[in-house]
């Protein structure tokens, strides 16, 4: 018996007259290449491919997304993900899906006083909507700061806490050209200090009075994040969190601030 | 230099003019009590306490948040989560506010044929949002369950893949006195067999050929979990997840319904 | 056809002649109360319950594990691991076994110095082991403190980064009266500062200071607490960890010292 | 003030007289390309970096592993840890060390019948340790398959619950040309079935007959496995460990066998 022969349960019709807003695989990992202001660097995806199935189709075709992630090695961009995300409906007969990719991005830093570079990690999600014939595209970036706590320098003789804090931004795309790099960099520019890969002592005795200089609540980075994306070129509406680990709790300190898009 | 001489910096005026959505501690845990249909059950939380903070001022009040969480027993239930947000708003002087507990239920269950009884465990959120003076109950749960594939069994000489599948509910309430017992069972029913703790050689045969006799894609389970609650007493709107962790692929195959509250 | 007609494929015999160190159960939750110091508290446990398989019988009793989890409320304190392995390693007929439970262990913490109340977490395992007819106890515990880097405030004007840590102990008990509560205080002491769940403005400001007068290489408390722990009554042997979650960097540094058991 | 001016206070005196087993940095990630049996592909890894610290010496150079890292583009082989590693250690003027690499390891693999090819994903962690001028090399190899129950398809009349399964394998590499694909295959042909990415319905009928007709339990996985490996060229000693993550319970199964390196 061969597949032609075989029975096509999926393609069967559904009497239960219910639509599902998303069906496909999902926690698939898949290597990749970005390309982010004519850089290419390489990483790994989590990814996540959905499409919307009519009410009266029974199930979806699950192995042609994994068909098309194997087709030709998978190159994300920004620019790019509208057009991913409607071949991706195509390919399934569909008329709306959503693509999901999260990875790790690398930047080359320079140590701010030394210049010594190396690698610093940044969680990126690229995502891409189509619906009604429309495509768009969204992102999520989570980037790594150090928070500097106003009250505790305030109140005490000497030194301050201090602690790792992620800022989670997350927002709609309104111009294909948007450089992540570009957005990272305005964004990690307002916890107390940025984080490097490598720092030798120049550099730690520099972060450790630029951190200590720039006090930050976690509501004070949530506004001053608000404030840098407010009037962004290429954005459209955001969600901001920032979550502090902090040094002198076994919990979070959290803050959040949603602009719609328009 | 006593608290009262010392600045504080919290309460001081803003002048960035922008307001925060959220702000609060995040990733807590609190051990607690669970009571449900008059059931008392012990567990472990993990919480997550936000208000809404004025454009005008700098910063919340973070230990008030942990002083309510100890002052007295950390008891929840559907029916307390309204009483349980607004006294925290209050104590944070705000007016709005969310208070999120996440944690494992465990149910006695006994196996279908020898009835031995064991524990069953399912991830439950407890939500209470506050707002405009009206407070809101939502919930969330992760009901573990066996899917077996109709594809499978359809092609196949004999036998057919199964596996364990997450079926996600997030609902509003709209009846204090809801379930979450009956919840959790109703869902339960529409996987291809629930699950159980403990299972002697009979329950093993049983639930075997209950799954054969019930294959579900996971289309299928998020359908008629749909159609199970589409008029379920006591919920208002939900948005339904399934995700099969496929027993023949290193992937998840993964569906989504959601029907908006009224 | 009842239980006893059905094949026993479990106690068939195996004829690749490989015994089997350790097979039974693992990743189950179950809620339990823990006894230390003459006090109860409530908790969740993960719990991972194994026995030795002889290398002439195809399987063990699986359910028996969690039969023996539901029999009565699940009691865990030091002085007890070694007669609840026992039982399990009876129970399954077998001669060796081991069982852990992971949980979170709240222990209420006055602040320094407004003396306020408040419960801090803190990750425990405790592990019981049977072979050869002996039993004994080991246990795990991570323990979150405060560390400032010794360089950073050396070469720094003011200020020096400090951030979260985690302390790692893993020893072999010697006294079943060994407390928890002590072990976890005479630990916490040598990072940089300990952590509470609550604390005040007068409190912030102390353990700032504290933590400032106390600066803290990872290096230093590995040595720390391979220091005090290297007579303290009840452990026999250990390996510790240090891991600080860097405030300056995406990334930890991490240091680990062994002491064999005697 | 430059940096020779700067104190450095790592490399001052030690008095506590405590030698350190392991210091270093933990939890960072960098792009990487593995070469296996003459094939590149690229991937993310998760380092670990560790040297011995003698007694003597307050603090290791931590900004070094960060440098080494990031010198050239990192490329990785089983043939190639020994002497990364003995450059690390070289590097950091230490005389024992450790560096592990824990990243996914992508193989394409053509469907069964269909031919179709798609990527697959395990979990690969490479380590080199440097004691004593010695070098050696060892690896852990993370193997998703499925797995069918013997005792099921025993006693019910029709069907056989079955689950995804990870092998872990561990051991220490005693031929420097030993082909990481080819030991993967030989691990993952121990479980009721392989998995694959992609799978058309002539495959999946294929490998539903293909589990049914191999039935396994945990047990059975491990001892197969623990067959395969013992005279494995290439393999000194191992460690095996079978988790099925059971789709008739909310919990794992689990077996291990340990053989001790020679």
């Amino acid at each position: 018996m061969n597949s032609h022969e075989m029975p096509d349960i999926q393609s069967s019709h559904d009497a239960r007259d219910i639509a599902i807003d998303q069906v496909g695989i999902k926690a698939i990992r898949h290597p990749m290449t970005l390309v982010d202001g004519g850089q290419e660097s390489s990483s790994v995806a989590e990814c996540q491919l959905t499409v919307g199935l009519p009410a009266d189709q029974k199930g979806t075709h699950m192995s042609r997304f994994i068909a098309l992630l194997n087709e030709e090695p998978l190159r994300l961009s920004v620019a790019g993900m509208d057009e991913w995300t409607q071949a991706m409906v195509e390919r399934l007969e569909a008329v709306s899906g959503e693509a999901h990719f999260s990875f790790p991005y690398f930047l080359a830093k320079d140590a701010p006083v030394s210049g010594q570079a190396a690698m610093m990690d940044y969680d990126v999600t690229l995502r891409g909507h189509v619906e009604h014939g429309r495509a768009r595209t969204s992102l999520k970036l989570v980037i790594p700061v150090t928070s500097l706590c106003p009250c505790s320098k305030e109140i005490s003789a000497y030194g301050a806490h201090n602690q790792r804090s992620h800022i989670t931004v997350e927002a709609d795309v309104s111009d294909r050209n948007l450089s992540l790099h570009d957005l990272i960099t305005a964004v990690e520019a307002q916890g107390s200090c940025p984080l490097w890969g490598l720092l030798k002592r120049p550099d730690e005795k520099y972060i450790t009075e630029y951190a200590f200089d720039n006090p930050k609540f976690v509501e004070d980075m949530v506004r001053d994040v608000a404030n840098a994306l407010e009037d962004y070129p290429g954005l459209n509406g955001f969600s901001i969190s920032v979550e502090n680990f902090e040094s002198i709790h076994n919990h979070s300190a959290w803050a959040v601030i949603n602009r719609p898009a328009r």
